[in-house]
Formats: structure tokens, sequence, C-alpha cells
């Protein structure tokens, strides 16, 4: 059942039973009908007979007339004929009579049957990311298994002739793959498989080879090779095996991104530098994969103010990653950085990131902002 | 690598090495010295000589002097004399000369060393939860391990004689055990591991004897069992065994939660009803998780105003499950319930909670509030 956690419910949930399945005692106390009690006070206490005891687990067969109480222990089945339970503190026992000493509406202290979750509900929607509470729900209900959807499996090339691994060492000219880990822990993240090639260099065939190896899982994310240039091959690859649908997009970081499909599996091109990466993987391959996921939800998005002017490129949207600081009980976003899209740092300090459109040129100090936070 | 991914980092950790590691080419084109592209445009382009080319992953062994330009991959390393790049748009090759149509300040379209990390920076603080972003930097530092706090284990005993474990048939008086499921699900979540025991009766030595057992883990949750009354025998036995130090919280719902030592190992006693379980789960027990985890990061708050107005109890905390909803920019938070301790669909429902102070009675409609956001 913990399995399912993070996982996307495939399907709506309808609860087969009321939840609680009984009207039960939420408290330790006296089972009573609530109109009995009433005008009880410390001075002038209602008398009840007391006719039986009702505990946790245990079927009652007590039926609860007038003037009469069932001891009854906090999650017990309430007897037939009760409606209230006073708490233990407010009664004072006196061998087989029990002296009530304030009124209880009727249902007070009374866990009732359905309150929780009634019989025919649909207490969880396909498309939900399963939590604690949802898991919660599923048992209450008597579930012991749930139907979620498949994880998508991604396999990732790394691409490039400057590429070492890390832990060996660095030559000159030379930098450490870092791609490879930050886009396998960001699908991990988002709930697919994350597979991962060789590294391959810039060649033509070796790439080309390398997507046909990957044609057999749900999606494929060629990293590096993708900016305009001599050095350009993905795109050329994706648009020889395949169709090339969009190459290059107006986001920066990350407009050295290109995506196509071959033989139907979508292939995404993403730029060599690491921020650049990992910000096209959250504007473009997040979203398709919450699509092959089925799940319905988003990231949380927050207003701040701007803690200083920035500067902002036209023709393009920028994202910008921001540091959130509360000032007054209002969030203030320190911008961390606006261009260089080699700036991963930037968004390991950040709490999430603003959208600046194409037609806006500069934000004020002071202007409110969307901040799409990353948790 | 990927392993570290939600771990919570044991130690800082200091760059060994600028990254980049040397000033790259940001885009494709040509390294110049910005000085001599001074005065150029489209009409009169500045002539520069092409004196080699700079590929990726490749040494450059070219120094550049006045009045010469090296061609240059995204990624190469600029040659040594050049201070700039100018993109192959806005260069016009002619044999072995390039004409520049654009003047390039110093360092434009150049990564240059050091710009993402600078060698001895602290890239990352112990304490922090590793995301992708960080899995990126570790590996771009050329890290290929990374030190991780242990995982507590979290023993868990789920008491109660109603209890029925879910897909099993519920007879009468019974209800199904969700909170075993959902507390281990939160236990995960957190960062921590669950070990569920079996199900144990409203029996004294029973759970003596499991709680015992448990002194093998971290830390032992004792789920039901805690509230003040006949059947009251969780802190009782934790007040046998060892010491108890609280039993009771002015919360609600979760009100019935003791907290004990027993040789050293913390005992909570958290309260049977499911929503009560994981609040209590929520404000006690994931704090002492983050402390063993050595976790210095929080859930985000938000600021927002409610929907309706909500009653409150003197003398308690209540925590009230809201869902938040956008209304012209601003979040406008929908109490979902305030008591009943036994509604668990309201914790699946909601995007945080809010806290009400004891000396709180009521919040009018309207009232800005902060939500603690679930994720």
């Amino acid at each position: 059942m913990e399995d399912s956690l993070n996982r996307v419910l495939a399907n709506d949930v309808v609860a087969p039973i009321n939840v609680p399945p009984f009207n039960r005692a939420a408290v330790d106390g006296y089972a009573v009908r609530a109109k009995d009690t009433v005008g009880s006070s410390e001075l002038h206490p209602v008398r009840l007979r007391v006719i039986g005891k009702s505990s946790v687990g245990k079927r009652c067969q007590i039926r609860l007339n007038a003037h009469q109480a069932v001891e009854i222990s906090t999650g017990a089945p309430l007897p037939r004929g009760a409606d209230a339970v006073v708490p233990i503190e407010r009664c004072r026992r006196e061998d087989e009579y029990v002296n009530i000493l304030d009124p209880v509406p009727a249902w007070k202290n009374v866990s009732r049957e359905g309150e929780d979750i009634r019989k025919g509900e649909m207490v969880l929607r396909a498309g939900k990311r399963i939590g604690p509470a949802d898991i919660g729900i599923l048992a209450a209900c008597g579930y012991s298994r749930v139907g979620v959807s498949r994880r998508p499996t991604i396999f990732v090339i790394p691409t490039g002739d400057e590429l070492v691994e890390p832990g060996k060492c660095l030559q000159e000219a030379k930098i450490y793959d870092s791609n490879s880990y930050s886009i396998s822990a960001a699908i991990l993240e988002t709930g697919g498989i994350p597979v991962l090639s060789e590294r391959v260099g810039d060649e033509r065939e070796i790439i080309r080879k390398t997507i046909r190896q990957g044609l057999k899982y749900d999606m494929i994310l060629v990293l590096g090779g993708s900016s305009v240039g001599s050095q350009d091959l993905v795109p050329s690859v994706i648009a020889d095996e395949g169709k090339l649908l969009f190459h290059g997009v107006a986001i920066r970081p990350g407009s050295p991104t290109s995506f196509g499909l071959v033989r139907d599996k979508p292939v995404f091109s993403l730029p060599g530098f690491p921020a650049g990466c990992l910000i096209a993987f959250e504007l473009l391959v997040r979203p398709a994969l919450h699509f092959m996921l089925g799940l319905r939800e988003s990231r949380i998005r927050i207003r701040a103010r701007l803690s200083r002017r920035i500067a902002s490129t036209l023709g393009r949207v920028d994202v910008v990653r921001v540091k959130l600081e509360e000032r007054d009980g209002t969030w203030v976003a320190h911008p961390l950085r606006v261009a260089g899209s080699s700036v991963l740092s930037s968004i390991s300090r950040a709490h999430g990131f603003i959208l600046i459109p194409e037609e806006v040129e500069r934000l004020e100090k002071g202007t409110e902002v969307e901040v799409v936070l990353y948790r």
C-alpha cells in the first residue's frame, strides 16, 4: 500500500462502505439519549441507570431506553437508542447509576456512521498524486491495492566530446557531465524511470544509433548538441529519422531545445548548458511526463514582490529563478540571476521561478510577480 | 548519484574546482578580441583573419592576436587572447577572413571560468534536502558520491481490538486499519524508514512486549490507545517502562498524543482517529524526524484570506485544513472542517492547514491567515 506513495491514481475511487461504518464514541464516557440530559448541572445532575458497557471492536447488543446510560470507550459502537456521549470527566458514577453534570446536544462526542466518507461517494479522483492521507482513505475503505498509472521510462542520452564522468580525472577543455545526473533526478522526482545511456560523442552515426536503441522506451531525451551551429547534430538526426516538430524555443535560458517524433516516440533535444537543460526540462519535458502519467496537478504559485529591478529580453520568455524571503507577512522575491544558461547554482538556491513574458522589457523593483514554487 | 535524491546532505560541500573550469564559448561563432569589433556594422563590417578553430573537448593551443579570429563551437575553450564570441549569425565568412557585423563587448557570449561555481566556494550546506539541481552541482564539481544523513528507522505499532486489515472482511463494530498505512507513508515522505509491527489488541502485556521489540529502532510510534480513559493503556505502559514526558496536547484534532522515553528511545503514542493521527504526526513527529535527519528546511507558508468565518476552541490550537483557490491574483482559503478528528478526507483534499492560536475564539470571513502548504 505504501508503495503507491507519490504514484498517480489511475481511476476514480468510489467508497464501497461508510467510514466509519457505524456510530462510534469519540470519547470515553457514557452513551446516553441527549434529551435525557437537558437541565443537568453540577448542582442538579441528571441521574441515569447504567445498563451495560460497550467495548471497542465488540458488537453492542444493548438497546438503550429513556433514563438509561451505557459505559462506553472511545471507538466503541454506540448502542441503539443512544445519540450522544457524555465525557467521563463530566460524569459521576454511583454504583449502577451515573450522574450527568452537563447537558449534551444530540450527536455530541459521536463519530457518526459515514461522517468521514459516505458509501458511494467519489473519494479520490484519477490523476491525483497519492499522498499519506489518500493512502489512509483507501485503507479506511478496505482497499488493499490501488490502480496507479505506469511510470514512463525515459532514455537519457548525454552527448558531447567534452564530457567526463564525475570522479574521473578532468583534462583540459573537458567538463564533468552533470546533466545526466540532474535530469535523471528530475525524471525520478516527476515520476518517470530514467534509463541512462552511455555518453556519446558529437558524431552523427553514433547519435543516430543511440536514438534507435532508445525507441524501446517511452521517451528519449538527448542532452547537448541542440544549439544552432556547426555541432547542431541532434535536431538534424531527429529530422532524418522521423519528424522534427520544433527547433529552438523563445525561452531564456533553455532556448536551444528541439522536439520531434521518431517512430511515434517523443524525442527532446535539450541544451547542454546545465541550467538551460534543467529549465527546458521544467517547462517542456515535465508537462509531457505529467501528461503520460495522467497527473492532473501542477506546481503551486504564489504572489511576491520583486526586491530589485530586472531587465528582460524582448521576444523571449525569461525564466528568472528567485529566492523567497518573508517580510512583514508578505513574500519578497530576490532574483538570483536573469541571464546565463550555465548558472546551475541559481536553481539549487531558488525556491521557485518567475516567467517574464516576451513583450516585457523590464520589471521594476516592487512589481508583484507570480512565483512557481519548486516544492 | 540519483540515489541521493531527497536525502539530506550530511556535510557542507565546498567546490574543489571552478565551474566551468575554463572560459567556454556560449554560442557557435568566432572568438575575437572585443576591442577589435568596435565600430563594426552591416555596412562597414570589421574584417578579421581566421587563424584556426577551437572544438569542443579539445585543448586549444592557439594564441589570438590583434585582428584575428578563431572559429569556435558552443562549449569549446576560448583561445588565449580572445575575450568574446561573435555569434555565427552576425558573421560573414570569406575564405580565411570573417566579417563581423556587430561590435561585441568584452566577455559577451562567453561562459567564464568559475561563473557558475568558484573554487573554494561553499556550494551546498549540510541539512539541505537534495534536489535535481543539487545533484547537478555535485556532479559538475566532479563528485561521484555524497554524504547523506542516515534514514531513521521508525517502528509503527497499530493498536486496537477494532482493527481489521484492509482487503479482509469487515465484521460489526470493526473498522479497517488505515493509520498503519497513512503513517508509514508519512514516514517515507519525511525521509524515515517505517517498520510495521503486527496489529496488537488493547492489552497491557502485549503492548509492553511490542514496545520492547521496537527498542532496536530509532523511534517508536504507537497508534491508538492514547486517549484519557479506561482504555488509556499506552501512556501508562510508557510510564512503566521509562519516562512519560507529556500526556495530552492542546491541539485539535490530535489532542490525545503522548510522548516519552524508553531506554532513551523516543516513543510517541498517537491518537487512533485517522485525521488526529496524521495531524499529530505532522505537528509533533515530523519535526522530530527532521531533527534526526538534520534537515534544516520546513514547509512553505503562504498568506490567504478565509472564505468563511470559523469558530475555534479557547485554550486549544485548532488545526484547520484548507483548500486554496486563486481569485483575482490572491489566495482564498476554504476551511474544509474545523472540528472532527475522524475526518481524514479533509486532509486528502487540503492544500495545507492553518493553526488557530489558543486565545482566539473565532476568525471572521476575510481574515488573512498563514497557510502551511502540504507540498
